[in-house]
């Protein structure tokens, strides 16, 4: 049971989610202690402070995390890189950020990705647990981070609540997101609910609102107390078709992922673990 | 289909395994490439070169693959260290060590561990497509390793074999090896039969002998030509009874690495994906 | 001979000379490949793709120059600088370069310098088998550079142009220029014949205009299938003088750079290698 | 001139050369400062000082060299590694090497090597005028320390003797040492004849003994004041033949070196800067 | 006795303090070296060259020294950071100036700060030899540069003022600053003298102008032969009062450093070295 | 006031005084974390666990101290090396120890040295409030490790004990050691004092046997309620006369230390903040 008197650490403070979830968090009361390694651009909200940090600082991100409840973990790399740009904030920030967490009791809240499990067929319709299948350094990292959160759970009872985030945008802007969209408000009323849950174990979310044509199906969301409340499908007429020509983009979850330098020989169906 | 008149690089060739295996691949007329950090300390076969090279050096490592059909990953480190220790050699190593397989278009066969999947019950049978559950850091970095593998053969077709190895020793020393011993007559067989199968996909092998108090099941073992030819069975006379009085180290697959620093407070049910 | 339907990888392409390269080869219909530790600051041609990489960064360089038949490499610092802050981008980027080279049997043309030459005082004229006499540690590197292309083209047989460049300006804007300057147009044809010519083995070019005031003589250039068009002695008349009263500047090829930090204790002549 | 009473620096001291080198000049009554990477495994000679320091630590480098009179450069690397083993204790070590000089007034002897021009065909016969032609990233290094050398003469007037040695070693050991052996004893004088002379310039000396077969001519002795005293010529019995069958290995003056790893597609004839 | 007809080096040239000293000290008459990691933002006065550097590239610090009678030590982090961000600015970087001074036989003038003793309480009044009480990482590495100096006083005889600065800024801006401000004439005034005065020893200067609620006493400024002339007391109608109603801000001469983070269980009497 | 029950953390554990720490503390019933950067040479006595871990990993210092009541700080260089060598493990390091030490609410019994104070004169009978005069790189990171104990106990309440360390050695073996030597036996009473006082607050000891020849004063011994049992004096006959006929070895309490590299031009007074 979180002690919700207790401050929230978000990272990542200064990027797009980030702000929406500083101006949400605020607005309920949270305490937040806010860092990034860019400057926050915003005016700060009374209760809140913010540290500049750089993710690879560990006993810097330590000594941030003193007394939190939660952590939300925003920071990192958030687009496909070369692998030495993300393995510095993304791998080894993360081992910092469940060192911290494990230091306090606290919570995880941590943003996970689609691009995790992108190499599934967009005709199949995925449960939490899926197989991963990353399809980019980006979402190896996230499929690592998942994987470290088992552990912690595992070795030292941990809670995280690993948030798939499909698309998260003001509002959908191609064909695909009509699947993945997530509005802003629907994330805010997702972390919030992940921060207040009285026990969420080690669990996934599909972060995508309530859009019709989504990929996904069954996760925590009735333990964590969440449901969508926007939809994509409004935006159905004007984003109809497809986003490319490109096939592998068009066949996989993780969409441009997926292809971005694709060099598979031959089309033909895949075999992890098959009989 | 490989072409088995290529060499093979070895990677950890100076370790316990990578002798056995560098002894065994020559025998068997293979050509080899043999590279670690440590001197190669016996004999070189013919047909045989050692380089001495550290796996963060990528174009090094990258150059030590021209030309061969398969790598053989068994470099790194191989027990359980603090986080930074495992950084470098496993997951960065990783990442040149494929892209060495994807410019080649060679098969990656990689040493695996059971501790990617050690916080799993000694009750539970596992098969190949179970869930990574990892113990330890090591662990983490051998989970980080077989995703990434799927990644290059979803994007890239590069096969790989991962092999989840139990416990690779002259003979059995403990209770729990009667159930994860693999020999390494075994092994050898097995590696040799990585390199030669005309097709391996993105598959999993157990690494154990065939024991029967084993915790594994279904693998790709019919795929890959393999089947175990040992047993730790006619060790168990003299190995009965407990590794230790621990109940972590009992309970769990990856058995000591689990209880490492463990400290959940409950011992009550884990709930990880669960209803 | 090279494959012209290949492409060509092109560093430093957010540079001053790299725009110029970047527009003036897509029109004649080459494929490119263009990177830069900055962004790419105008609009990409089509048949160019932009990737923000480090020289540095030895895996994601030779990822870059896959199946390219020419690297055109103006990447690096090009103004002196302290030694530290030369020998990242300069020294180990040229390896990267010349390893790339190797595995795609590509074709180097390498934008070396003046500065490899400069202390050649003015009234000797060089031909491109003059002994290097670098006048700086940039000049340094780009002598080093040069050398690293010697050995690959003996071991490996992979073939380089050095293009020892003067003065590449819109228009010369100094007394030295007039035998230096390189014009914008006689650059783009010049790199675009090294790109074309059937068999460039290991060649020095001149990098300067039609100067009538050059300090240079003999170099490949009849090989590759180039002749200057532009000329400096039009600005002769504006440009008339020194460019400054420092002897030491007036007196060798190198100009300001040998003057820089310049503590010879007397200005005896010189003795390298002299009876 | 220089002044023969103050210390002279010897890096390298507790390598092969090194160690023959201390006891030489200590026996000739020098003041020596000793420095390397390791421990010196000798008893230290009256009027020595050992200080174990790093070649890339420059400011160590730098205060060990103070009031010294000469530099007799033995350290770093010396055989070839791979590149980012050899770059950080040959380039970057040679750059505070000059810069100690340069702030000491100091003159250099650097242990160059034959692999600095390894890629001459044995039929040549070389001055020290003659082009570098480099055979591997170790001859590489050492060029590039010629050239650093040159830079510094011609900038601030620091003297160097740059000793391109071919095999030094108590006695020849294969047939290519009949050309390239230099005694212990040779070079012992040959390095005091460099801390003597009264003016050295910037100088290139061959380092093997007068040895019949030997592949090089005119060099700077006579301004250096020595001549080899020994001969591998008595040798000549007992190791004719050929080093190898390997052909590379046999044409050049490098040998061994310019055979590694060696991959030109054609044994035409190699054209550099030619007609 | 400084030789003032050689140039004088200052650190942090680019910042606020070192601007107004470039200024002041260029009327002067000084020849000035200036060097920042940034660039100096303003027209370069006669006499005076600006190096971009890196106070943790020590072999190029040491060059930016030569022939300098004084160095001028206003680089480096200048508010309270992480650890770590100021670890090698300051730290290394203070090893750097002094290994400087120490070749030159340079004077230090080191900018300190009030923080290497903020934790004395504000009712003290201090004199120059007052026990070092820090009050952050910064103030460490302020009270570290002050042992620094005092070592190479004792073992190599180097002068040094250290200027404990109050608050040095255009005018006095806080109720704090009626005790602790420099003005910038005093504080330019106060460094020309410490780089004429003939003998400074090793010296503590109260960095304050004449203001009559300042909390320090005793210094070295008769041997230096400054007074201050400009005073905060004309501020005191405006600046009444309390900087904030914090405890631990208001007891301490550090001020808010002092209560950053400040978690001391209770405010009973600190006892360091008591009876 | 300390919780006996708890365990104790020390540093440097495979180090000559960890060794005897480890015995004499393991036989007094403590519970014993051992960590060092060197594996352990001895049996491991029951209730101690060693880890082996590099001072300079924040993260793993953190955790290693979780639980801890108190941390023996023996860690890190131990003589006097280059300024490189000892920032990483003493400077770096001392900040992990007090991270952790204020994480846990521990107290910290820090290995501090002569060697902070050494410039002082021998005919001083130094105070614990004595002004430091550190003698060497490695005794200014002594000092600063005092100054940031001081820094945690105003800031924090961390209570500390800086062991101002004569000269431990299993009996003394020169005339200095006469004044300075410190027995092992006294060293273990010392350190358990340190660990059991209900209360130290930030304290200096001089460690020291009962010396007649002592150089050293007052300090908070009656507080940590310990009194050296042993004495040089027995030695006295056997060490008489002087380490060496270096005056200023002789002079100064920090003997070798204060000669190495000595260049003090005059050996006129020294002047610290004198009139």
């Amino acid at each position: 049971m979180p002690d919700l008197t207790k401050p929230v650490l978000l990272t990542g403070a200064s990027g797009a989610l980030g702000r929406q979830l500083t101006r949400a968090l605020a607005a309920e009361g949270f305490s937040l202690r806010l860092t990034d390694i860019l400057p926050f651009p915003d005016k700060l909200p009374a209760n809140a402070r913010f540290v500049k940090a750089d993710l690879a600082d560990g006993v810097a991100i330590l000594r941030e995390a003193e007394g939190v409840s939660s952590i939300l973990h925003f920071g990192g790399v958030s687009t496909d890189l070369t692998f030495e740009n993300v393995l510095g904030p993304n791998i080894r920030g993360l081992y910092h950020i469940y060192e911290a967490a494990r230091r306090e009791g606290a919570r995880v809240v941590f943003a996970s990705s689609n691009h995790s499990i992108g190499f599934h067929e967009r005709t199949e319709k995925l449960d939490h647990d899926c197989d991963m299948r990353p399809d980019s350094y980006y979402g190896l990292s996230k499929a690592y981070g998942e994987l470290m959160g088992r552990m912690y759970f595992d070795k030292h009872g941990i809670e995280s609540v690993f948030l798939r985030i499909g698309s998260c945008f003001p509002e959908p802007v191609d064909a695909r997101m009509l699947s993945t969209w997530l509005s802003y408000a629907d994330l805010c009323r997702l972390v919030s609910a992940c921060i207040r849950a009285p026990k969420v174990d080690c669990s996934v979310i599909w972060g995508a609102s309530a859009n019709s044509r989504g990929f996904w199906g069954k996760d925590a969301r009735a333990k964590i107390g969440w449901q969508p409340e926007d939809s994509a499908d409004g935006f159905a007429g004007q984003l109809g078709g497809k986003v490319s020509d490109n096939l592998v983009t068009e066949r996989y979850q993780g969409g441009i992922y997926c292809a971005a330098e694709y060099s598979r020989p031959s089309p033909s169906p895949k075999d992890i673990f098959g009989a």
